[in-house]
């Protein structure tokens, strides 16, 4: 199956400066075979796409989600993190069934698909009813169970054998993690048992790390450490690592990052939301470590839009460091494209548009209001567009969205099953 | 004409908690008569709205625009506020016509309005074709020419002129106010003058105040006091006033600002973007000084969505205090509408779903993805929400927007002029 998008302007990024131009990308199944100014029109394909008036870009990718937690969405909001978490979150999540799992995932993929997301990095329990969810509504997605200090076997043994069943599933769109939940919530042994078992399915791990200066503080009293230098002596970065938030770093903690493979997710709406504190990521970027952008679960930031991410997470630097050029508009698309590809370790398969590449994109409308005039594309992108522009969404080669329509996938239907389960939990 | 709106969910905004809940509007001509559960359906109108799985809410009020600003959208971005200014946008301005004041105030106004905000306060030079720009959207507004130390008299005779004109016209929508620029591009006497006209005018003064440290360094050195302090001295505080930023304010300023009528519009976007700082809402709303919301000018701000300014605002009290509790989603709602209509001294006009006051509200989908489930309403709409979730939006008592259409009004040709003089220009 061949495709062909024509009258695009396309925004590759690939390179260190923005390069938007009107092409046409030639797509061979799920890859992308050519992005170009004058491929042959008359080229025999099966599909032909006019993306006029459209921007093409990359999917974005959100590397840090707790999918099934969309019921949580403004409930019992405006509290600090782990008074939430055990006051609000726990004792409701202890009642959650594998089909609520499902359904409650299956919201937040509709809900990142129609804002533009095509990528995911995931982390919860039920993990195998999440999978489901993201099969089903067609994302790319690394999922892991998160495992704490309790039922380990249990947890270890279902990472194991959900790795069997799903990683690389999906004509390799599904890829199996394994997650130690945060530094302050697993001992030691818990740890080194998810490293183990990370270098066993050969894949990467996906942990909490520094969201609040509480943990510090928790594991310093404990430790005599800092949380990256405790992971670091239980030989953590031996593997692929995402690292969520990673507030709460200091200069000494940077050395030890900067030879990890992996990366940061930064997720600026939780850490202002739940008053975590301000990542410093300029810093970080400029230590050569890789920034994803997260949304973390509905419950902490109530939308799963990766443009509201982008925004924020502009704001936030340019007011932390009080120097506006400290990061630019380009700088903070990368972040949510191609840097999260490389946090993922997955940056030779998704993150640019580029002969080779899985064919995941996004197609703005951008002969808005909102949008015009566009002196600067990626300012009007980062500053101005949100989730609601993306127009349509294709991913590994297939459209997912078109004009806003969801093809084979029932909002309705997703909306009604979230709202029955909140109605009986909450 | 009277018109009657049915099956609203109806967010009036009247008093300290919220107050959600499924009633009908009676709107006669362009006041509100009747917000009420059992308005006898049989009653005599001359239209019918039926907002089924809309919310209905105030209009949002921006309290600081400089409307004719939007060919500046993405213009030489990431640069902090005087190298910008300087560098970037005085050269352009000097080139403005007066027709390319009407057509970038004209796309600022449809911008607002596609995103729910009804009411605006404005300062600009050229303001007369500003208003007529308001006077064709529909949308109520303040207006004021920006006075600097520049031009004086001729500028306070335009004043003085429109506002003979337009004060009051299209049916009380329109109101002239003064503005003098700021406390560093005025001195004294410019200062006083302007004051003086507000009294002969029997109105307020817009001014820009404490936006960045720069301008307080400037003022010290040159009188030896604060800018707040400055004001008062020139007996600024006699007459209304709306302050726009008000960053750098002590606990001797608010002492001063306590006493004022009117108040401060925090502008939070423009205050990261530009690096200018964080305005410390929370302590100046727990001293009673009225807070309202607004963008600023699409050149520093690159939007004109006031759902986005309530998120920022959000985000940055919670990070900057520390503590996700010391402002609510309500309280947010409340300075994006009641507490703008106090800034701008409107308070028995606008800024709540009440009897007796304009019929300025806007319509919201609320049966989309990212707000299910409804836990919490507030929190969706300030989390959650964007200006494209604005279904329809009423003005004294006239659609202006329905369906996301706006009647009457030709979004592509202010496009296409826009994008003329942009081209033109820059």
């Amino acid at each position: 199956m061949r495709t062909l998008i024509t009258n695009a302007y396309v925004l590759d990024m690939v390179g260190d400066v923005p390069n938007i131009d009107k092409k046409d990308i030639l797509i061979n199944d799920n890859i992308i075979e050519k992005v170009d100014k004058d491929i042959d029109k008359s080229v025999e394909v099966d599909e032909r796409i006019n993306a006029k008036n459209m921007l093409v870009m990359p999917g974005l990718i959100n590397t840090h989600t707790h999918l099934a937690m969309s019921i949580f969405r403004g409930y019992k909001t405006d509290k600090k993190l782990m008074d939430w978490l055990e006051n609000a979150i726990f004792p409701v999540e202890d009642k959650l069934k594998p089909e609520d799992i499902y359904w409650n995932s299956y919201l937040s993929c509709l809900e990142m698909i129609k804002s533009g997301t095509t990528t995911c990095n995931d982390m919860y329990f039920g993990m195998n009813k999440t999978v489901e969810a993201i099969r089903d509504t067609g994302l790319r997605a690394v999922v892991a169970w998160c495992i704490k200090d309790d039922s380990i076997k249990d947890k270890v043994e279902q990472t194991r054998e959900y790795a069997k069943i799903y990683n690389n599933d999906e004509n390799g769109k599904i890829k199996i993690y394994v997650s130690a939940d945060a530094p302050h919530t697993c001992n030691p042994d818990t740890i080194k048992l998810c490293v183990d078992l990370a270098k066993e399915l050969n894949t990467g791990l996906h942990i909490h790390l520094a969201e609040t200066i509480d943990e510090e503080t928790k594991i310093k009293s404990r430790y005599n450490k800092r949380s990256t230098e405790y992971l670091n002596d239980l030989e953590v970065f031996d593997v692929p690592v995402v690292l969520a938030h990673g507030i709460y770093v200091s200069d000494s903690d940077i050395e030890i990052l900067k030879k990890i493979k992996g990366g940061i997710s930064h997720n600026p709406i939780s850490n202002c939301k739940l008053s975590s504190g301000i990542c410093d990521v300029v810093k970080l970027r400029k230590n050569g470590i890789n920034i994803g952008l997260g949304t973390d679960g509905i419950g902490s930031t109530t939308t799963m839009d990766m443009f509201e991410e982008m925004k924020t997470a502009a704001y936030l630097q340019k007011v932390n460091t009080m120097e506006p050029s400290s990061i630019s508009a380009y700088d903070i698309l990368k972040m949510a494209t191609i840097e999260g590809a490389k946090v993922l370790g997955m940056e030779n398969e998704i993150g640019t548009l580029e002969p080779g590449k899985k064919a995941d994109m996004i197609f703005i409308k951008t002969d808005k209001l909102h949008m015009c005039p566009a002196n600067d594309v990626c300012a009007n992108l980062v500053y101005s567009s949100n989730g609601a522009d993306v127009e349509s969404v294709m991913i590994d080669g297939k459209v997912i969205m078109q004009n806003r329509k969801m093809l084979n996938l029932d909002e309705k239907q997703v909306m009604r099953q979230v709202k029955k389960i909140a109605k009986r939990l909450l």
